[in-house]
């Protein structure tokens, strides 16, 4: 076994895991060769879901038969949703998702079939029924009845009216859809990479994607939104933000939300969501925040040189929306399964077993004593 | 970023990825230091269990406590029966397994604490729960109704007793006691490494496990051994082996039980659990499944040069234990959730998130043209 330096800084950090052409981070970010600012402007969720499964942006009729397929696959199994009200209420709502995630294939029809026209559909299923996941344990937690989606609507029109029981605006649902496409995909991320390695063993797109939702749980990946909205709610008035900040620096607390291991010099998607989340501050009169949040920004990147990262603004966005941070990860969830569901695909049609080596660093051989002569 | 040509096989083949204390597979395979060999003869699964968490071997006192409070925690919370009674019959076991690991989260008294005493709480509950939640579902599936397990049995026995309703004989329990321990722990294998990605990320240990139960699943990693009876079945009568065999491999079929990534002479877990598997087919009156297995083992160790793994004796083992192929992988769970766990605990002790680099091979930058304007 080779066993190269590089590896001695672990996590893999720099090391090619494998090909892909879903998605690249070097040069422009692009979903399939389509740069992600002209995503965020001129896409719906649904055209990039249906570009990074289908690997071209959909005609007209063909989003149309594909909202078609995702509408009505839109409602849970009656076990599912029994299921879902027996779990506690303080069960944290990732734990949830991947529940919801692993039993959806026990009601999926093509459970059996691996093929890659089966994974299609089982792709279309969990984005349609991810969020119905999410959106039912939520409003049992609130007390609220089982809501189904409404076929007329988007994905993010239905995510905000199920979540808030209220009628979303124009601004909002576009704040979110931009919010879902962002989210929606990027390389080899850790849960990406986690899905990859159990389609690498040729199992089925539901584990691969129950493992993926496990792995965005840690607070070092998908998870750092719910802390970012934490941090920003322990803060409160932009008063406070500098010597709050100067004091958790000097204390060497992690700030989530800043810095990330692809990105140096600063995340393409922060450049597009900050005024997206500047411009619904305002309409939603929440400019405190806003300025809490640019002194914290300000201080991190001259202090340590940490650019933001999607995280720091899409918290404050789904805030501003409305939505309890409990769901904020979950949400990051009903964006990323289509891009998971792309990496398992492409893992499938070019496979070989995700099998790494390990430097041994345990005792050398020790003489077996038995039980009865144990000390 | 890096892209060494060693990576271009795919795979991750011989590129370390971390540290590990808790296996070698270089020279004599041992956990924490103990030769395999000397754990299979003289060790029971508890006793390894013990070990690989606790890094030492138990002294008896020890070893009580532990056993005590597995018998303690050998129960399912009662929604987690009733969500086992209502999926579906035809649910393959290893679903049921990930959405049952998924599920005990959810009751688990220490869900939201990811410190070490509580890991441990937690995989010994996981150890003591995992084989019920397999043994539940098989028995719902069979008419039967849910047993509890008896807390002054093994593991091993407790296993057998509730998927059979028998009464195991000694060499029974000694046999799956053996292929419990030679299950348990496997370095830096495929659902091992999904393990670790999980964990790499900070999310808890449940998380960790139920996407280790999801890359077990997969064909090429633990659901070979279910594979391996079903060759066995087909093929039939020893004097069917020969000719079937050679027409497979003329046929360029794949017969899993055979190569390893990491053994390429031979696994070490193969030469202990054949004569323990010859010995019980001799006690079982399976002498003719023996025989089919010796003829296909030797014409693809000389046509192809691959040797038996684990996998190859295992499975014929469960069969003559009575267990049913469904439970093969399951039963592999059981087993190596202590590794799974022990590696989780160590990924977290000197954690870096494990997010490798991509190669792109996609479509370079390309013009989007919106919805309106697309032929």
């Amino acid at each position: 076994m080779t066993k190269p330096d590089s590896t001695t800084a672990g996590g893999l950090e720099g090391i090619v895991a494998g090909q892909t052409a879903v998605c690249t981070l070097e040069g422009r970010m692009t979903y399939r060769g389509y740069a992600i600012e002209d995503l965020a402007a001129g896409a719906s969720y649904e055209e990039v879901a249906y570009l990074l499964l289908h690997c071209e942006l959909p005609t007209r009729p063909s989003l149309d038969a594909f909202q078609t397929r995702i509408a009505a696959a839109a409602e849970l199994p009656a076990p599912l949703v029994d299921a879902l009200r027996a779990i506690p209420v303080d069960a944290p709502m990732m734990d949830v998702m991947r529940t919801g995630c692993s039993m959806l294939a026990h009601y999926d029809p093509d459970v059996a079939d691996n093929g890659r026209e089966a994974n299609l559909r089982k792709a279309e299923r969990l984005l349609a029924r991810l969020p119905l996941v999410m959106a039912t344990k939520h409003r049992f937690n609130t007390g609220r009845a089982y809501a189904a989606a409404d076929s007329q609507r988007s994905l993010a029109e239905n995510i905000l009216r199920l979540v808030t029981d209220r009628e979303p605006d124009q601004a909002a649902t576009q704040a979110m859809n931009t919010s879902l496409v962002l989210y929606a995909e990027h390389e080899f991320n850790a849960s990406t990479f986690t899905a990859r390695c159990v389609a690498s063993t040729l199992a089925d797109l539901h584990s691969a994607i129950t493992a993926a939702i496990g792995a965005l749980k840690g607070p070092l990946h998908g998870g750092a939104n719910e802390r970012v909205l934490e941090v920003l709610e322990q803060v409160g008035a932009p008063a406070n933000a500098e010597p709050w900040i100067r004091n958790a620096l000097a204390k060497k607390v992690r700030i989530m939300g800043f810095g990330h291991r692809v990105y140096k010099h600063g995340d393409p998607r922060t450049v597009i969501l900050t005024p997206v989340c500047a411009t619904l501050a305002e309409q939603t009169g929440n400019e405190a925040m806003e300025q809490t949040a640019a002194v914290i920004e300000r201080i991190i990147v001259a202090e340590k040189g940490l650019p933001a990262n999607v995280d720091w603004p899409s918290a404050r966005l789904y805030h501003y929306l409305g939505l309890p941070v409990s769901l904020y990860t979950p949400l990051f969830v009903t964006a990323r399964v289509a891009g998971w569901a792309a990496h398992v695909m492409e893992q499938y049609d070019n496979n070989r077993i995700i099998r790494p080596a390990a430097e041994y660093i345990g005792p050398t051989l020790r003489k077996f004593v038995p039980l009865a002569q144990r000390g």
